[in-house]
């Protein structure tokens, strides 16, 4: 129940009480000036010219006016392309304002009062934000520090209840960089089978990858899955909000309606423009991050255990290495406001949950002169 | 309650339960090819060229990721200069996917479970969607066909309750194109004043009116007032998604959270475009569209009435009129199916309430021709 206020001040509604900023965007936003940014997700690659050229031939064109709310049909066209084994139609895809809005969709469509949405520890912060709106009861599974964050599936099935409603799977992992195996996917598929608890998976990472093979999806093993998908990581295309969300298709119908109450359609222009992330030249762009990715990844893990003496995570996909700092801390946040004092951000793990509490998440969305110099400082911070 | 369903299959959430698309899309999905578009409320007119320069201009030059949550500074700065009665901060603004997602977090920050939220009837059928999703009550204030549909202050005040939590207002009106004088919104002031019920004003069509003064807003008599407003009609921008929200402060705070978790942020490539709304150009840009919409309002007024000998309403904003169809049928959805059966898209009145049953809703977002061309079809199908 609320507490009882005057009628003439704001009341909070229940769905956004206690609900902030989350933990890294505070970080972020007290970051001082020419600081060697390692905190926010976002690629600083230019988005490709094939998709800005298109973007620049239809504003030039043609109209841009309302889309059909699901989106242009041949986007969605190119989106169920993305995922054979499904069999979809193109009215199970709502394309949508950045992953974000595919996220928030998805969530307030499946979980309501009295369900429980069980995400895994770390995660994403946005998931516990939107998972209090819907007024459900988020749990963890923990993705345990000690094996280095990678899946267990015991730690999984013990949190599983008869009021679990919804599932949170993130792989390639923010905040670690791994990536679930085809096993780990199916163990968990068996462990849902009939339980009519739905699956949110959560793909944005799922192009960035260093694996041999792409990362698997868990909608190759369970049917009752949303996938939360789009271009921003993978295509450099953040401040154009091109998302999607799609899936099992009588949960999408209620999906779509929420979307056109809530936004009634994303920008026509990224929409066309979007398509030419399935050209080659897409194709080759996708390619082409991917390895700057990767060589990145190692320079920055090397570099960091180098320099610095600290142990760091070499992730499987996505663009973050978590740093060990246990060893020279009680609480990570003490270390990530010394390097925030010299010029660096960096994440403190807590912002992710209590297993990456004593680890820093740095995000390699900067070149390797800037990664370098941002280890310098580090260093100097630590006194080393 | 929900009803007891089987876990196995895919439960509406109590927020989108009885939630359908508006009659609006239902009816204008149903066009059949080549019809004479009087349906949605979508300008017709290119979006400005100092606009679509300018983000041309951007793609080109800059790097578009991510703005900040809230939208771009400079655009926030102009946003407020629109409301130099508020002395808005910058902070007080949202910028939002267009005015869509405005109302969605307006209603979403302001209703919840045992308020009432007041409308006109008639009004937008979005507020009816959007207010059952936030768990509170649609009660109605009348604006009577028998006035041609202005505003009744005895209406109004004799739907005031103690649940009440929320009043929508919106002039220009859509669907009935009326706008409400500085009296009326005077009088609405005092029936509020002290009562802690806050105010949406829905302003998306201000810019668009035919009256020698711009139409006042209730936001110079009553400060507890949150505004929907952006540039889709105005600017021809709808498939841009640039709207805005803002007003009482500490309401936008919380509306501002829930932006950030919804959308992120809305393009950069539209908020940096958006601009040159505020340039000489755009300023030009506003007035032309303003007198095109004036003369085919003359236009089609004189034409529905000469060439069908109905009555139809002479709006004093946004790009609606109002037809009158009592006096040939019982129910207006014959006269709108007959309409789209001989290629021509109204939408019924009941899409809009129960005060515009016997009225058909025509927009003028086409030409002369197109209207002209139109109305013979309409003429046709009645056969006169």
């Amino acid at each position: 129940m609320n507490p009882i206020q005057k009628q003439s001040e704001f009341r909070v509604p229940k769905r956004l009480q206690g609900i902030e900023k989350s933990m890294i965007r505070q970080i972020a936003d007290r970051a001082l000036p020419n600081s060697i940014n390692f905190g926010l997700g976002e690629p600083d690659l230019q988005t490709p010219d094939c998709v800005r050229n298109e973007a620049i031939r239809v504003i030039q064109e043609e109209q841009n006016g309302y889309t059909l709310q699901a989106g242009i049909p041949p986007l969605r066209e190119k989106i169920i392309t993305e995922y054979p084994h499904l069999n979809l139609k193109i009215d199970d895809v709502v394309v949508t304002v950045g992953s974000s809005e595919a996220l928030f969709g998805a969530l307030m469509t499946l979980a309501e009062d009295g369900d429980e949405v069980l995400v895994p520890d770390p995660s994403f912060p946005a998931y516990w934000g939107i998972i209090g709106m819907t007024g459900a009861k988020m749990t963890k599974y923990r993705l345990p520090a000690e094996k280095g964050f990678a899946f267990d599936i015991e730690e999984f099935k013990k949190q599983i209840t008869n009021k679990t409603r919804v599932v949170m799977i993130l792989s390639p992992s923010n905040p670690t960089g791994r990536v679930h195996t085809r096993q780990e996917l199916q163990q968990i598929a068996e462990v849902l089978q009939g339980t009519g608890i739905y699956v949110i998976s959560d793909e944005i990472y799922r192009d960035i990858y260093f694996t041999d093979e792409p990362p698997a999806s868990i909608s190759e093993f369970y049917d009752k899955t949303l996938i939360v998908g789009g271009l921003s990581k993978a295509m450099s295309m953040t401040g154009w909000r091109l998302g999607w969300l799609t899936g099992e298709a009588t949960a999408m119908k209620s999906a779509f309606v929420l979307h056109g109450y809530n936004v009634t359609c994303t920008s026509a222009i990224s929409q066309k423009a979007a398509l030419k992330a399935w050209t080659d030249e897409g194709q080759q762009a996708r390619l082409n991050s991917r390895e700057v990715y990767k060589k990145r990844r190692d320079f920055i893990v090397k570099e960091l255990e180098t320099q610095l003496g600290l142990p760091a995570i070499s992730p499987e996909g996505a663009f973050y290495t978590m740093l060990d700092v246990r060893s020279i801390c009680d609480d990570e946040m003490e270390i990530c406001e010394k390097f925030l004092q010299n010029h660096v951000i960096t994440i403190a793990g807590k912002a992710f949950g209590d297993e990456t509490k004593g680890f820093l998440r740095l995000s390699f969305c900067c070149d390797e002169e800037k990664i370098r110099e941002g280890i310098r400082r580090m260093k100097e911070a630590l006194g080393k």
